[in-house]
């Protein structure tokens, strides 16, 4: 069973995954898991060499881990926390920790090898971020779990294991660090203003104009104004939504601008490596006035050295105003 | 100028370089800056290709900027933050900015370009920790800067762009994050039981001894319960200390367990990237019962990933305690 550990000075939860212990020697060769032209897990006909899927998107004539699918998900297959068991929480002298109880899944957005969020017909978009909501609502009923975390790693830089194109989710039976800054700092915020922070960033963004990508009828995309990276990409609801949902059952206007925003970094950035999660309230305070879920999304193309993980400082070679300038002249 | 921006959501600060305004196509081919085998302006004899040095531990018949020496502090010839003009804060609305005052500054350990801080005789290591105490000294005096941040990159997959062994260190006008995190947190504990959180963490890990990986009469290095990342490693002073110093105006013992630690990390792990960083009390309390100086070193042998980023949770293959093991069981 993995374990949850708590750093009694600042606060900061590890996930120690006990039974996959690595020795020193496998750090050593570090090879990479990517299989460019080999066998892949995550393509059509190979089903069976997956755990089995939790749900798909599959033709009413075609039966579970078996072709015909255009989306799946399964249970990771070397998750980082494990699924089964009750939540057992416990103090070692100074120290706090739990059982790693969590869930862990994969979200294969094709069958085909050859498509990526960025270039994969716009309903399969629209299916990819269904099938994070409806995992989304199913993991909530699982009283042990008060988060869930979805997430991206495009490129092995990025930290994918496999170029297939995939997303990830991890369900966590705390609310992580960064999620719980957020909704803290919202809720100090609207406890002297009585308004979102999130909000109040859009106006004003909307209103400035020179941080915004692009906009359409629902959502916003923009470079923060505090970008961690070169080309941080933030797309927020313009609405106020303290959860990720489809509004009206439909997902299309996200679909659109989430498309969009890869297809402007591949084409500027000539298909970097990326990351993206998906921040929103926690389970037990989904509907709110303080906080607003969004899309955080960072191509990977600086390194994290020793000031920034020392500091919690990031250094960033290229102003979020330039960045958007650079994204929304990208002709696509 | 650079330019400091501060994230009003989760109170982040980023240093956004203005000057070194980095375009989409400087990203496209990241090639290496890392010469080997080439020309190294940290080599003896290539004084006159850096900015002139700050100070250098040379004998007295030598003239700066010239061979001779066996340590040399220069500004950072591409520093981050800007060490003339006054501090000037501002706001944009609903964003807090200041302009990017500070040093950037780069430890050159040794003239040879074949030894590293594990393979230099110990007095040459004693000379790296004298030149990041004078550094910091003589920082403090300037009342612009609130904290130094010491932090060494070893490797290009740590962020070393150069090869020849340095240290680095920024002065900054702001407490960074991290640092103000452990600040907050060991005040707190401090007021609910008037003794210092690493003082009882120090205590109960000599007892349990179960993560200590060495220690000698002054200097304790073990591996924190909530590791991170496979092997992090911290180096923390047995006795109370608020800040970096050398006791008794002798560093023979830091100087000790520091190389015997990178010693043992490049016998188990083949000589892997890494960083540390030294995180100390704040210029304007430096004397305290409550915090507690440390070094805190990471092997750079898993990648930072969308979870990891997007959650502040990090998720580690290797237990603390087997980490200890192979450390403690290293032939060096």
């Amino acid at each position: 069973m993995p374990e949850l550990r708590k750093d009694p000075i600042v606060g900061r939860w590890v996930i120690i995954s006990v039974e996959r212990g690595k020795r020193p020697t496998d750090f050593i060769s570090p090879s990479s898991q990517r299989k460019r032209g080999g066998f892949c897990p995550f393509c059509h006909g190979n089903e069976y060499t997956t755990p089995p899927e939790i749900i798909a998107f599959r033709p009413p004539d075609t039966k579970p881990n078996t072709p015909g699918w255009t989306l799946r998900v399964m249970p990771n297959k070397f998750p980082a926390l494990q699924v089964s068991g009750d939540l057992k929480k416990a103090g070692e002298g100074i120290f706090d920790k739990m059982n790693g109880i969590g869930a862990h899944e994969v979200i294969v957005e094709t069958p085909d090898h050859n498509l990526s969020l960025a270039t994969m017909p716009i309903k399969g978009v629209e299916d990819v971020l269904w099938a994070y909501y409806l995992r989304l609502t199913d993991l909530k009923k699982d009283k042990r779990f008060k988060y869930v975390m979805i997430f991206k790693n495009e490129g092995e830089a990025a930290g994918a294991s496999l170029e297939h194109t995939h997303s990830q989710l991890i369900a966590l039976p705390i609310a992580p660090k960064i999620v719980k800054e957020e909704i803290d700092e919202a809720k100090n915020y609207y406890a002297l203003k009585e308004r979102c922070i999130f909000c109040d960033l859009i106006a004003q963004e909307l209103e400035s104009g020179k941080r915004v990508i692009y906009e359409n009828k629902r959502y916003v995309a923009l470079a923060p104004f505090a970008s961690r990276a070169p080309f941080e990409t933030w797309i927020i609801p313009k609405a106020h939504e303290s959860a990720f949902y489809p509004p009206n059952n439909d997902f299309s206007a996200l679909a659109d601008i989430l498309q969009r925003i890869l297809k402007q970094i591949d084409r500027i950035l000539d298909m970097p490596p990326y990351n993206f999660v998906i921040h929103t309230s926690t389970f037990s305070d989904e509907v709110n006035e303080y906080y607003h879920w969004h899309l955080e999304l960072l191509p990977k193309l600086t390194k994290i050295a020793g000031f920034e993980w020392g500091s919690g400082f990031y250094i960033n070679p290229t102003t979020p105003e330039e960045a958007a300038k650079f994204m929304k002249e990208a002709k696509i």
